[in-house]
């Protein structure tokens, strides 16, 4: 059995407990349909990759294959992550007009659903706390992961209110755009969530402590791991914006329409602070528009101010200072692993 | 200085928290001044009767004036009511298509806003758990706090989900409603988070446990307080739907739009139950058209089937089991009193 599916099994699980709870609250059965549905199309047909990553944690702080018991704790905090994540996304995909998800159709767009799917994403949340106290309300950690998803939660808010303020559906005006906005629309909107979120919650599961002094060294775990895993969420977005525009479609698996979409990418950020005059008025005129010639003239002041060099430059940066990381990451996880034994 | 007033300027404090916390993760100006009108919008403006109720309930159980640390706490757990109730109408008028509450525009319609509204609706709710963390992380009730409020608002998206499939918005079909129906969204979707939040949230600010024995009987206080409160929530909802379809606009300070907005209320659920089938026609071609010609058909039809006496009827019940329960919730809030001595 894959990784993957003995992670899925688990949340057949799940969604069974969330459902049973459902209708011991007395919903009527048209009410508890709908609720699965919601669970089904919103929850799964992602890539798993944040659920996933908190039971890989746990395995990688253990050091060792976990119990049946220990795995399902691991899956449900994973299913969690990824059930927040759902939460997210079918709201704005909402604010965003946003047509498709995971190659179906955005759900507030199925037929019957419409402003029902603004409930729907607050319901996917509460499913969270939900879990939570089911599976770990005896824990010492119990009330560390219920702050740690208030704070996510609310952290990932504020990057999406910063991004609708930075590039508004129905309005173009890159005077609002800056790589430090950009910096920060990325580190509270994604990063917290995708990145440090998982990690967090898989040590709090293995009893890591908020400090502890080891070899007269002051450690702060989860200080250090946001400050490994936060940039890390930068690189990754800025990976994705450069070849959202850079890819071929066989590469990135999708046609890119950042530059269309008036996306508040590293590529325009990097672009406006490059443009001469005349540069950021073909900028100004054609970002955002919905016309495949605008998009084209884009393209050719990206390729102007020299895009390609810059982010070349900037990756092998990433991978030197990553390999740095990396080392610390390692004594990191061994000084934590050394202190269980 | 008005109870009210006093409860009010607790907000200045409260909201300064909030905007302190927002700054300080570093958030830009314009995101901040949005946050500042997100709440000042959302979370004024009603009467606050939840929020002060929380408390008046803490002021009751102790017996005493309150000292002014314990003032702040009662009040930040007050607002955090009024937060929590913000979230859902923020929400709830999307959903709704409304166009107007507390005498202003609804958020949503406010120019530039739009489909904001949503993030901004969850955004009230986060503000909830920093408040909580804020002031009440070490007390030993923190985690029931947290609970509660996590629990009430499941319960209130469960019965939002209720709602809106037995009403949809742009479809009128009676055969969905029902009396059992009428009941579960009202309990759900408004008593739970009206009158069993802000007294269950003081009885856990004073102390109140889970459970005890006094003078060899079994006190469940939270059960007592729920079963008392949420009938009451029943009764109060009633009255509103009664008042909305007989109510004068200068006895209940608006004109009633229940039947012309096709609000699954007391008055149809009871008229389907007594209509013959001739009258059950005039009700299925009439009701929820934006017509007042059809509304006053569905008018006569109410009065033919004898709404008005069998209200009477109603209330004169709900007054004998409140004299009733009066003597319950006394004698349970001295056992609760006698207690804390």
């Amino acid at each position: 059995m894959s990784v993957c599916s003995k992670f899925e099994v688990a949340w057949v699980v799940i969604k069974q407990e969330l459902l049973d709870h459902f209708n011991g609250e007395g919903m009527p059965k048209d009410a508890a349909e709908w609720y699965e549905r919601n669970l089904d199309y919103n929850v799964l047909g992602g890539k798993l990759y944040r659920g996933m990553s908190v039971v890989d944690t746990v395995e990688i702080l253990k050091g060792r294959a976990l119990t049946s018991d220990e795995y399902m704790k691991a899956a449900v905090l994973g299913w969690s992550v990824e059930l927040l994540q759902a939460c997210f996304l079918v709201a704005d995909d909402i604010m965003d007009n946003s047509i498709t998800r995971h190659g179906q159709s955005c759900w507030y767009r199925v037929p019957q659903v419409g402003h029902i799917a603004i409930n729907d994403s607050f319901m996917l949340e509460s499913a969270i706390y939900f879990l939570l106290k089911k599976h770990f309300r005896s824990e010492s950690y119990y009330v560390d992961l219920l702050e740690l998803f208030h704070e996510t939660t609310y952290q990932t808010e504020m990057g999406q209110l910063i991004d609708q303020l930075t590039a508004p559906v129905d309005k173009v005006d890159l005077s609002t755009f800056s790589s430090k906005r950009h910096s920060l629309i990325v580190i509270y909107k994604t990063a917290y969530y995708s990145l440090y979120l998982p990690v967090a919650l898989a040590m709090h599961m293995c009893g890591v402590p908020a400090a502890y002094t080891i070899d007269s060294a002051h450690i702060q775990p989860y200080g250090t791991a946001k400050s490994i895993l936060i940039p890390l969420g930068e690189y990754f977005q800025i990976q994705d914006d450069f070849l959202d525009f850079s890819g071929s479609p066989e590469q990135i698996g999708k046609v890119g329409t950042d530059i269309l979409d008036n996306k508040c990418s590293w590529c325009i950020n990097t672009a406006l602070e490059l443009a001469s005059s005349k540069q950021r008025m073909v900028l100004d005129e054609n970002y955002g528009r919905k016309d495949s010639a605008a998009e084209g003239r884009v393209k050719v002041v990206f390729e102007e101010v020299g895009l390609r060099e810059i982010y070349r430059v900037y990756e092998e940066g990433v991978y030197a200072e990553k390999t740095l990381k990396r080392e610390v990451f390692r004594s990191f996880l061994n000084k934590v692993y050394k202190r269980e034994k």
